[in-house]
Parts: C-alpha cells; sequence; structure tokens
C-alpha cells in the first residue's frame, strides 16, 4: 500500500482526497486545527514548526508532502537526513519560501525574468525606481501569498513599514520592474524523482486584486506555448521540484513570456484540470511525489473555463444556494471546501467543459451570482 | 451544510466520497468493521441489523442511503416513521430486496419480462420448464447477487438442495424464462423525491461467471435507446425510486428488450459516468438522496470503456503493479478499493475514455494484464 502525507489540512490536501480515494492510496494529513477542509483524512493535528510533531507524523507514511509552503525547510533537511522522503525536498522548497533567491536562481538557469534587484534601504530602492520606474513592484522575499507582501511603489516611501520592519522579512526587499504585460499566464508542469517531466495545456489567468479569479483552459491563441513549456520543465529540472509545479507568466504585447511567481504544489491555476483533463493535477502529485509514472496531461474537452469561489461575507458558505444554481446550470461542476465564510477567503471554485470560453464564462458566472447570493 | 449517511462501507461508499469533497457534503458511513473500503468516511461501526445502532446513527445525518440493499425494510419503516429521510425508501426497496415481488410490480406496470412464474415444488418447476425449457433460469428471490442465487436448470433435481430449504430462502423460488438474449444492455436512471429523473446513455455489460466484466458506454449502435431510458425512468417512477437505478436487460435477435435485474443504488455498470460523464452516478445519487437538482449525465468522450479489477489469488491487490501499468498506459483511469486480496472479489476497476470501442478494449486488457501479473 502507498502511504501519503500532507502537511497542511487546507482546500489542496481536501483535494488530494480524491485521487487517492480512486488510487486506493492512505492519504495522511497533518492539520494545524481540527476543524479543516480536509478535515477527514486528518490524522495529526499540531504544530509543523515542532519538529517531534513533525518526525512523528512522517514515521506514519512513505512520503511527506504539503499543502502549503511554509514548513521551515531546516526542519525538512532534518527529516531527509533522517532517512523520510520528502517532496518537493527542502532544497527546492527554498525557492519557493524565498522569491530573492528565487530570482536568482532563475537568472543563473538564464530564464526570462523582469528586471529585478534587492534592496534593503531607501537609496536602493530609490535607484531601482530611477532606472525602471516610474512605478515598480515591491515585494516581501518571504511570506506573501495572494497579493499579500506585493505593492506597486513609486517611492520608498511607499515601502517605509517594511524597511523598518525589514528583519523579520528576510533581511531586504525584492524590487522588481513593472512588467507591461498584456494577460496573465500559469504552465503547470509535473516532475517525478526520477526526472520524467509532465507538461499541462498552457492556461490563461484572470487575477482581481491579486487574487486568482478565473482560468481559461486553454489559453487562447495564439500564445508561444513551447517557450512556456520549456521554461516550466527548465524550472522543474533545475530546481529540482518533485511534484506539481505552477508557473505564474507574465506576456507582453509582443508576446514575450517572463516569470512572475512559482508554486511547488498543486495551485489554483490548476484547479481546472479535475474535470477537463485526463490526469488531474492532484493525482499527478500523488504519482509524482510515489514515484509512479506520470498521467497523460491530455484535456478531455476542447475547452475549460475555472471560477474562484471567493467568500462574499461572514455567513454565505454557498453550499446553502446549491439548489438555484444546481437547477440553472446543471453542467457547472461546484467544488466547495467547507471553510468557514469570511469576505474575500478561497472558499470554493467551479469549473465548466465546453469548446467555447466566453460562452463557458457567460453560463459559469451566471452560476457564482446565483452562489453570490447576488441573483 | 448536507450530511448523507451510507449503510455499508463497501467500494459504493467509497466512491461517494469523492463528489461528497467535491460538493462540500459531509458523508458519513456506518460500517460493519473497521478496515472497510470506506472506512476514511467511517463514523459509526457496528450492526445495521441492530435498530438502535441504525437509529443513533441516523441522527447524526439529513438523509440515510445504502451501499448495499440488504438492510431489513421494517427497520426502516420504522426510522421513517419517527422522521428519517431513508432513500431509497422501504417502499421501493423491497422490490430490489425480492425478485418475485419485483416481477410482479413490473408486470402490473406492463413493462417488457422474460415469462416467469413462482414455485415451492417440484411440480412447480417440471410445470415450468414443461411450457418454457428445456432449460429454465431459477433465482432465490432473496439474497442473491453477482451470479450468487441463480441457476440453470432442466429439472427440479438442479435446485433441490434449494427446495429442502425453501422457507429461508423466502417460501418460493423464482423462474424465468432463459431469454435467447444477443448481448446484455444497462440502463442507469437517477430519480430525486420532487420526480426529476435523469437518464444516462444505455451502457453496454459484458458478464463472466454472472459478475460484471467489462462495459462499453455508449451501447453500440444500433440499439433501442428510447425504449430503454423509457422503461429506466417508468420503473424509477413507478417502484418510487429515489436515488440512482441500474435496470440490467437482455436484447434478443430482433432487437427487444426485456428486464434482467434492479438495482437501487450506484452499479456496477456505471463506474464508468466517474470520468466519462458530466456527472458521475456517485454525484448523481447523492444529488438525488438531497433533492438537489440532478446534474448533466452527458457524456464527455464519445466512448468509453470500462473494465473490473477481479482478485486473482489472495495476495495480489493490484497496487503493487501499478508502477508498471501506468507505464504503459497513461491514459487509462486506475481504481482500486483498498480491499484485501481474494480470488473473484471486486478489488477495483479501470476505465478508459476515447472515441473507439475496440481499440480502448485492447488498452484497457493490457493495463489489466499487467495489474494481474500476466504479462
Amino acid at each position: 500500500m502507498y502511504r501519503v502525507g500532507v502537511i497542511g489540512g487546507g482546500q489542496l490536501a481536501r483535494m488530494m482526497q480524491v485521487p487517492a480515494i480512486e488510487l486506493g492510496i492512505e492519504l495522511k494529513v497533518f492539520a494545524e486545527q481540527d476543524a479543516s477542509s480536509a478535515h477527514q483524512a486528518v490524522t495529526q493535528v499540531g504544530d509543523y514548526t515542532d519538529y517531534q510533531q513533525l518526525s512523528s507524523f512522517a514515521q506514519t507514511v512513505d512520503v511527506v508532502t504539503f499543502d502549503h509552503e511554509h514548513v521551515p525547510t531546516g526542519l525538512l533537511e532534518t527529516l531527509e537526513a533522517e532517512g523520510v522522503k520528502v517532496f518537493p525536498g527542502p532544497a527546492a522548497l527554498v525557492f519557493a519560501q524565498n522569491k530573492s533567491l528565487m530570482r536568482s536562481r532563475l537568472q543563473d538557469l538564464g530564464l526570462p525574468l523582469p528586471a529585478w534587484a534587492t534592496a534593503s534601504d531607501p537609496e536602493g530602492i530609490e535607484q531601482f525606481i530611477a532606472e525602471h520606474g516610474p512605478e515598480i513592484i515591491v515585494k516581501t522575499p518571504i511570506g506573501g501569498y495572494d497579493g499579500k507582501g506585493v505593492r506597486v511603489a513609486t517611492s520608498f516611501a511607499d515601502v517605509s513599514d517594511w524597511l523598518d520592519q525589514i528583519e523579520t522579512l528576510g533581511g531586504e526587499l525584492l524590487l522588481e520592474q513593472k512588467v507591461p504585460f498584456v494577460r496573465e499566464l500559469a504552465q503547470l508542469v509535473a516532475r517525478s524523482p526520477g526526472g520524467e517531466i509532465a507538461t499541462y495545456d498552457l492556461v490563461q489567468t484572470v487575477q482581481k486584486d491579486g487574487v486568482c479569479a478565473e482560468v481559461l483552459a486553454p489559453a487562447p491563441m495564439p500564445v508561444d506555448t513551447e517557450t512556456a513549456a520549456r521554461i516550466g520543465a527548465e524550472i522543474a529540472e533545475g530546481l529540482g521540484v518533485v511534484g506539481m509545479l505552477a508557473v505564474e507568466l507574465f506576456e507582453t504585447a509582443d508576446g514575450k513570456l517572463y516569470i512572475n511567481e512559482l508554486a511547488m504544489r498543486p495551485h489554483n491555476s490548476g484547479h481546472f484540470s479535475i474535470e477537463a483533463c485526463n490526469t488531474s493535477q492532484f493525482e499527478q502529485h500523488l504519482r509524482a511525489v510515489l514515484d509512479l509514472p506520470l498521467g497523460s496531461t491530455a484535456m478531455v474537452a476542447e475547452a475549460a473555463v475555472m471560477l474562484n469561489l471567493l467568500g462574499v461575507d461572514d455567513e454565505n458558505t454557498f453550499v446553502e444556494n446549491y439548489p438555484r444554481a444546481m437547477k440553472l446550470t446543471p453542467d457547472v461542476k461546484f467544488h466547495t471546501y467547507q471553510k468557514s465564510a469570511r469576505r474575500g477567503r478561497k472558499m470554493g471554485h467551479l469549473t465548466l467543459l465546453g469548446s467555447n470560453h466566453p460562452q463557458l464564462l457567460e453560463t459559469a458566472h451566471s452560476a457564482v451570482a446565483v452562489l453570490y447570493g447576488k441573483s
């Protein structure tokens, strides 16, 4: 029997349960609290920054993987030294945890990046603005997600609060050129320990307030799918990723691609794959970390759209609006994560397969409006 | 939040977990033993023929449904009388539990059946053989499944052991004409409490030793899909089924259809729907018993095949052969039920989508051969 341990009880762990049930894999989740999204698979509740707890959980499984990227890599190195399989390993995960290290490593690999630098004082920031401004992007190298830890700045004053607490943020800020992109894309790739790579169809992502709102699969043409796939594979290989890797990309008016962010786990931009691909990103992740052959990533439909369900208030869990939404759109696939409602929180998503993105979006948005209680 | 309770911890309960996770439904399983196929959703272990246990389980959910059809209908009537929602209800389930009652009811509905009668002594059997023989089918009205409780007979002597214990078998035997069928088909239908009906594409089933071995979806043409769909809907309506209903059919050389068996739950002949249909039979069952609008049953592929994985010995759980099978067939979807190995036992199944049944069968059989350890 295969046993996979997941650190973190969020929706990604929840959705890993599905292929585990299908493939007959025993999935165990180490969650921070009882009432987690992945509660049915939780076998341990506690603190993942406590090595003893982490280690005793690891002893119940064949391989440890993650719902999130926050486990301190030092602890994972100790686990590895004790013979535990950890995928993605700390040597790869460090690049997902620290955006400055990531930029530096991708630059060494010769991959296309926005102009970037690091700075720890007002002068460094002002100099970068002089070169690449008037607007630049400033990021905290560690701890950011879903738009948090990212700001547009025209002066060091826009991030003076970060400068004041710079030691808690990793000692420096990451400065990036504000890429004049026309749209955002995401390339999903899986890599197994032996180096097998499986590449998904490039998708277009639509962000709202720094959070993924919509995904169109495949990305409407024309788009340089070959370069995107090569970038994905080179990062997976170059950083030694095992499991799913998501590469968020900017596309500029001339069709050039620039790497924005990375995630070394199943990713919001890949949720469409649950219904739309022969092998979902969650199944692929399990196959990869177990060193099983990767599955076909072929799409089973011409086109798919995925819309996120973000909390509208502290009460609406969307499930109460299922009767009307399901009646309106019998072909929409509804996903909710059993999380308590909170405004702006990722509460679920929905996916619709077909052949025409605008038509699919119209139908999917009509379902979302009902779930939001707005129609 | 929606809470569904399932009596029985077998693979059908296991597979109901998937749409429950996706839709954010809390699934609770009442299993007979700890190490059940649906173990991750088990909230109670005990004896479903003990009313106290059944009742205390029912109090933890909004609706009770089933992994199997063996719960005594008397107990379910008491549950219903106490206000518990039970779907399918005992008034419908009684026809799934007693094949004589089923035949009688379907005859009243004017539906196409093999010639049939009941008998409790050698004379009755010999008379039916004289009219419909030389070979007839004899069935025990209660307790049969997967070919058990079904025999071909040319003389009462072929079932004399059943006659000797006839009281334990319901007091009579069911005698049926041996239909000269050219193939077997299955019609899946879902019905909700309010009477909404959703019909799946008719499928062809291939039985080996009384057990479903292969399913081809949709059933290769020509075939009278309209009549099959009408039969399915009329049975669901006429018997007051809520949830999934599977109608096994015989097709004769002249294209006529005759009803063979019924199942009032997700059924082996519908496993293809997990990948091949917009709404799987497991999701549809949950929607129906929760009185949610039914989902689209449209196929997402032109064609699909499903092959059962039957135990080859007491050791091979198939999972150990995943590395070679997955490498050989990256587009096959593997399902194993985490059941202990036993020769002939339903251990799992696999599904493959595409456009051409013979080609799909060839690929799927090559995967099965590897899983069986035969190539």
